[in-house]
C-alpha cells in the first residue's frame, strides 16, 4: 500500500501557523488581525545589510562554501568576540537559518531513539526536529508561577537516562521570555559535566536582554568539548527571510560530522550571507535603539495584561515574547474563537495557544503566548481587543 | 562519554568535494585547477533575474509562506505548464535547493530502516539524505558499456522487498548524463504501480537534453499519488547559490505531511525566491544559448575523451556530466595525484572519482564524473592536462 511515513504522520503542526487558515478567513470578512502570534518583528532590517545584497555586482550567483563565505565566517568572528564568545572562523559553520544548526546538533549527536531535555514550555519546532531526527524530546517542566525559571537540579537527574545525549537551553527563552542568570547556566554547566552530556544553547535573542546580563552557554569554561551554539540573525536584524544562521562549537570531532551534513545539502544561501556579513558592521550602538523600542512594548504589554480581571503575565526578561495565563478553560478553543467568533471595532487578535509549547498533555492549556512585535500603539489596540473578547468570552461560555 | 551520533559518523564525506584541500593546495603553489569536479557552471545567472533582486524595497526581510510565497508558486505553474507538467500552486511546496526536497520525500515517505531503489551510479548526496533520514539505499547497477541505460526490470523486481517504498530516478541523469526514454519511463511506471511505490524523480536538468525530448515522471499517467518531482532552480538558470527548489506532487496526504517538514523550518529564503518568481519571465528562448553551449561543451569533452588512448567516454544524452572509464586501477587515487602530483604548463584539472557515486563497493574504480561546466577552450586545456596526466601516470605506475 503507497502510504506517508510513520514518521510524516507523527510531525506536529506548527502550533504558530496553525491558525493561520481562521486568520486568513477573519482577513477576507474584512477583519484586522493584530499578529501576536509569530515572533515576525516589524522594526526594519537595516538598509546598509539589505543594500549590501542590493549593490551586490557578481554575475554568477554561486554555490558558496558549504560552511559559509570564508569572509562571513571570519567577520562574525569579530562580532562574538563583542559578546565574549571567542571563536576562529572554522569553528562556524553557516546553516540555513537557526533550524538548521538545531537539526544538524540532533542529528550529529543524537541517534534514533536517543533522548534530549528540554525546559518546557519550549520553542515548538524543537519537537519538529526532534521527529525527523528519530530523537526523544524529555521535557523537564518550568511554570508560570515562578515565570519560568529553570526548573531544579532535581528535575533534571530525575530525567536523565543512559539514552539521554544533550539538554537545550534557549537564552533569553522563546516562548517564555526568561532570561537564565550566571548562576542557573553554572548549574547547566555541572549537569553537562556530571552526566557527559552536550549542551545545545538557542541564543536567537542574545541582543534583547531588559533585566541583567546574558549569559552565553559559550561564556562557560571547561566544558567547550559539549557546548553547541544554534545561533541565527532573524530576530537580531529583523531579518528572518534571510535564513541564514550558525551552528558553532569547538568540539573538532563534531564540527567535522556536521560539515558533511553541510556539504550534502551544499550550501547556505548566497544572497542572505552577504546581508549577514555587512551586519556586521553595524554600528556598536546599533541594537540600543531595537532593544529600547521592544522593551516599551514589553513594559506596555505586561502591564496591559495583567490589568486584565483574572490574566497573569510574569515580567519577561529578554526576547521579545510574554506567556499570559488567561481566565479561560482551552486557549486553544479561545485563539480559534478569537479568530471564528470575536471582533471588536472590526479587529481581532492573533494568539499562539501555549498547549504547542509544551510536551507534557494538559499543561499549558489555560497560557498563551504573545510575541510583542507590533508597535505600541498596536499593542494598545490589540490589547483593547484582548481585554473586550474576554469580558465576551466568559459570558458566552456561562 | 561524550560522543557524535553513529549517524554523525556513517554520514558520507562528499566525493565531489573531499579532494577540495589538495586543491587548494595546489592553487596556494600557483597552479591553474580546471574545476571538472562539480556541477557549478560557469555561465551567467540572467541578468534580470539578479536584478529582481537588486531592485527589491521592501523594508523588511520577512518569513514568506512555508510553502513559499503564493505568488511565485502561481507563477511557478507557469514554467511547468510549459514543460507538459499541469500542477496548481498548492502543489508546490518550495524548498530550499532541491536538496531540502529530496530530504523532505525521504522524511515524509519513509520511515528508518525502509529502502529506496536507486540505480547506481547516482548523485552522491542522496546518500547523505539518506542516512540522515535512516533510510537504507539499494542500488541496482548501470553500466558504463551501455552508456547508463536503466536496469532491466528484473534488476528491479530482485532489489525489491517488503521494506521497498521508493524508486529515485535521475533524469537526465547526474553523474552519467543518461537522457531516459518515454519507454524506460514507463517501465518505471509499471513497477511501481505493481509494487505500490513512490516515485522520486529529480530533474534538475530538464533543459539540458540533446539527444531526444524530456520525459518527465509528472507525465506519466494514472500514477499521479506516486510520483513526487524534486527539482531545483540551480542549473537551469544558473543560479546554484540561491538555493531554491521545489517539492511537488498530486498526493494530498504527501503534501500535507511535507507541510509539517516545511513549518518547522519556517520558510525558505525571501531573497532567491524574488530571483525565482522574475526567472519564469524569461523569454521562451532563454535557454536555447545554453543549452546549445552545453551541447558544443558535451561534443568537444566527448571527442577529446574518447581520442586518449585507453579512455572510453559514452555520450551523454542530457545534463552536463560525462563518465569516463580511464586506463588506470583507481580513480580516486589518481584524482588525488592530479592535485597533488602533476602539473603541465603549470595547470591541472580537478575531477570527481566515480567511487563516490556507486552504492556497491568495488564499482566504478576506473571511472571519474566531469562536470563540463567550463568554456571550450578551457575544456581543451583541461583536456590536455588529462591527457599529458594519463602519459605521465602510465609511466610512474610501471
Amino acid at each position: 500500500m503507497l502510504a506517508i511515513s510513520k514518521r510524516g504522520q507523527a510531525m506536529p503542526a506548527s502550533p504558530i501557523r496553525k491558525l493561520v487558515p481562521y486568520a486568513e478567513a477573519a482577513k477576507k470578512r474584512g477583519t484586522k488581525v493584530f499578529h501576536l502570534n509569530i515572533g515576525q518583528p516589524d522594526i526594519e532590517t537595516p538598509s546598509m545589510a539589505l543594500d549590501a545584497v542590493r549593490h551586490s555586482d557578481f554575475k554568477v550567483l554561486e554555490y558558496s562554501h558549504s560552511a559559509g563565505n570564508e569572509s562571513y565566517r571570519k567577520k562574525l568572528t569579530q562580532y562574538y568576540k563583542k559578546n565574549g564568545i571567542e571563536v576562529s572562523a572554522d569553528q562556524i559553520i553557516i546553516t540555513t537559518g537557526g533550524s538548521e544548526a538545531i537539526l544538524f546538533g540532533f542529528m550529529a549527536c543524537l541517534d534514533p531513539g536517543d533522548e534530549v531535555i528540554i525546559p518546557e514550555p519550549f520553542y515548538a519546532n524543537y519537537n519538529g526536529f526532534a521527529v525527523a531526527a528519530g530523537v526523544v524530546v524529555k521535557p523537564i517542566s518550568s511554570s508560570i508561577e515562578t515565570g519560568f525559571a529553570l526548573p531544579p537540579i532535581e528535575d533534571f537527574e530525575k530525567a536523565i537516562t543512559p539514552k539521554t545525549k544533550a539538554i537545550v537551553v534557549c537564552n533569553p527563552n522563546n516562548p517564555t521570555g526568561y532570561l537564565y542568570s550566571a548562576e542557573e547556566m553554572e548549574i547547566l554547566k555541572q549537569i553537562i559535566i556530571k552526566h557527559q552530556l552536550f549542551l545545545f544553547a538557542d541564543e536567537a535573542y542574545r541582543e534583547f536582554c531588559y533585566e541583567g546580563k546574558h549569559t552565553s552557554a559559550m561564556h562557560l569554561t571547561g566544558v567547550e568539548e559539549h557546548v553547541v551554539l544554534m545561533d541565527t540573525i532573524s530576530k537580531r536584524y529583523s531579518a528572518c527571510g534571510a535564513r541564514i544562521g550558525a551552528f558553532v562549537t569547538k568540539n573538532k570531532t563534531l564540527l567535522d560530522a556536521v560539515m558533511k551534513f553541510a556539504q550534502a545539502r551544499l550550501s547556505p544561501p548566497s544572497f542572505a550571507q552577504i546581508l549577514g556579513e555587512a551586519a556586521i558592521d553595524l554600528p556598536d550602538n546599533y541594537f540600543d535603539t531595537t532593544k529600547a523600542e521592544y522593551k516599551l512594548r514589553r513594559d506596555t504589554i505586561v502591564k496591559r495584561l495583567n490589568n486584565i480581571p483574572g490574566v497573569f503575565c510574569p515580567n519577561p526578561g529578554g526576547a521579545f515574547y510574554a506567556m499570559a495565563q488567561l481566565p479561560i478553560d482551552d486557549a486553544d478553543v479561545f485563539c480559534q474563537w478569537l479568530l471564528e467568533k470575536f471582533s471588536w471595532n472590526n479587529q481581532t487578535v492573533m494568539l499562539a495557544p501555549a498547549t504547542g509549547f509544551y510536551s507534557t498533555p494538559g499543561l499549558g492549556k489555560k497560557e498563551v503566548r504573545l510575541a510583542y512585535v507590533l508597535n505600541v500603539a498596536s499593542i494598545h489596540l490589540a490589547m483593547d481587543c484582548l481585554e473586550k473578547a474576554l469580558e465576551q468570552y466568559a459570558l458566552e461560555m456561562k
